[in-house]
């Protein structure tokens, strides 16, 4: 679910990078692959990455731009699969096996920083749940030895493996989705149809994990303007969580995320191991409500780093407390990061 | 989801109880409604009763007449909807418009016990989820005045009114089997088809629910004989939970779930003031770690109970610690069901 209440469909700003030719993970080569980014402060010394999450676009994420990174060269970059970098929805060649990985989305974004934006280094790399899964895997691919080529990290409700209950969570609404009829096994768009039902059904599954028992207690659905908690998890036609994404593009991005584990990158295959290479400053910040990327994971993840720092979210908004959704949560991260990256 | 490995096809013992006209709370009046039901140790001299969860048969029901109700008579009755007694399923003239009202399945209850069994009190009402709602209805109902029908109700992982947040779980596995293809929005019946693909469905929308990240951390689905977490949610043909269920029949009770709240059957309309009219018993027995039955909501409840204690189950075993998934929370349960049925 997007964090911020920015039009998605805003291209103000938006710049795209081209790779002739890009060997994925899963064995496919595709041809002129674009990544969709935003510079913003682009005369800044330092920069920082700001990888998008699951709903995500490049001018709906918190860039934080006019707090922590006011200082600072911020680049909001598309994941590819999100509907602006190289996707399914966009390139008919892309891959229909659901074999995107995290590690290709971080090796784009290096040829992204390296080959085009000619940078030596990044002074931190910020991500929200997908893209604080995106941040840890630059923590363990670029942020190791003794100069790192990332000199900090921050992870948003994220993990650096994703757990066996976040895994069952995320393929509740995929089942929705992929079951729907109008979605029709995936023939929707020879079928020339807008899978509105199944989005709608992906985004009802969704909705209980968002924030938390407590945040419905209080009927905080109305902060969003519904006066209702039926008119809040069935709101006007187009106005609904995931009903202007296209379905192959939510379902690539969700399988990606079931597979997220940086153990993938090392030979012992463990997230453990991968994370004691981590020479990178690492923020861990989870939110102590969030029902599927635990917070005590990250507690976990904080004591196979060098130079971890856990600092959980105060918050009874659940796992949306860290992507925008309410700003008490948004100020305390902001100024976490803010004494997290003046604090070397 | 059934708590217990028994066979859901079991008919042992089932006796059917007929009421020639019915009433629902919602209007219609049904004729010759059929309530089944099973007795256990039928000549002792004080009865409990406990209705059906979500998923259960009669004979799948934990019923402790092994344990704490070794002495009593135990009946155990399918609510109506669940697809033993009268239901969607099974009388083509059940309301279609998901009207069914946990009063209805109480007021059913009520004459099976009286007019049928003659019965003058109850010792006991035991239920589990749906069953725990409904045994607050038996209380809110029949567990009010000097001399109370029902002296003594048990809430096992249920709640006096459904949250905000359950009620939007639960909408989860309503969107994705309303939503799928061979549902066909209701047709599937004069389709001629079983809904399979949209009952599968609606168990993984359902399955990250039932226990607790840490027992997915700690890999349980392993105790259930799956060798993956991914054969664990798609299990073979036939195996899967819920999937010898009519797709109406689930609809019905889900939908009845969604508007549980005893404050209905007062007029302030509100669920503590109509818990402070019980003089029966009441042991809540919420699990410290359930997802959706929230055991702070079984906290507050016991503020407004006369007679009311709380006893957490501790467990990670999330909502099916209290339905018998496992022998450790089974034994916890029984022994604190029989210290509270002798402490009188």
């Amino acid at each position: 679910m997007s964090p911020a209440d920015a039009d998605k469909s805003d291209k103000n700003g938006i710049e795209y990078f081209h790779i002739p030719d890009f060997t994925l993970a899963g064995g496919t080569t595709l041809k002129d692959v674009k990544i969709a980014y935003r510079s913003f402060n682009p005369t800044a010394p330092r920069t920082v990455l700001i990888p998008t999450c699951m709903g995500g676009r490049v001018n709906s994420m918190l860039n934080f731009t006019s707090g922590a990174l006011r200082d600072y060269h911020v680049v909001v970059v598309a994941m590819i699969g999100n509907g602006e970098s190289t996707s399914a929805s966009n390139d008919p060649h892309f891959p229909s096996d659901y074999s995107l990985r995290y590690e290709d989305c971080v090796r784009a974004q290096f040829q992204l920083v390296t080959a085009h934006l000619h940078l030596s280094e990044l002074e931190a790399v910020i991500g929200f749940s997908m893209g604080g899964q995106q941040a840890y895997y630059w923590a363990v691919m670029h942020g190791t030895g003794p100069q790192p080529f990332v000199r900090n990290v921050v992870v948003i409700c994220g993990s650096a493996k994703t757990s066996g209950h976040n895994y069952a969570f995320i393929e509740g609404p995929i089942s929705a989705l992929e079951t729907s009829s109008d979605y029709a096994r995936g023939r929707y768009r020879e079928m020339g149809v807008k899978p509105v039902q199944g989005l709608r059904a992906f985004g009802r599954a969704y909705a209980a994990w968002l924030t938390s028992a407590e945040w419905f207690r209080q009927e905080l659905w109305t902060q969003f303007g519904a006066r209702s908690l039926k008119e809040w998890l069935y709101p006007a036609e187009g106005e609904a969580p995931f009903e202007d994404w296209d379905a192959e593009d939510l379902l690539v991005l969700a399988r990606m995320w079931q597979s997220g584990d940086v153990g993938s990158l090392v030979p012992a295959g463990d997230y453990r191991t991968a994370l004691e290479t981590v020479t990178a400053r690492v923020l861990v910040m989870p939110s102590l409500t969030d029902q599927y990327f635990d917070a005590h994971d990250g507690e976990e993840e904080v004591k196979h780093l060098k130079k971890g720092v856990f600092a959980p979210i105060p918050t009874i908004w659940g796992h949306v407390a860290g992507g925008g959704a309410n700003e008490t949560d948004t100020k305390w991260v902001d100024g976490k990061i803010e004494e997290f990256l003046s604090g070397q």
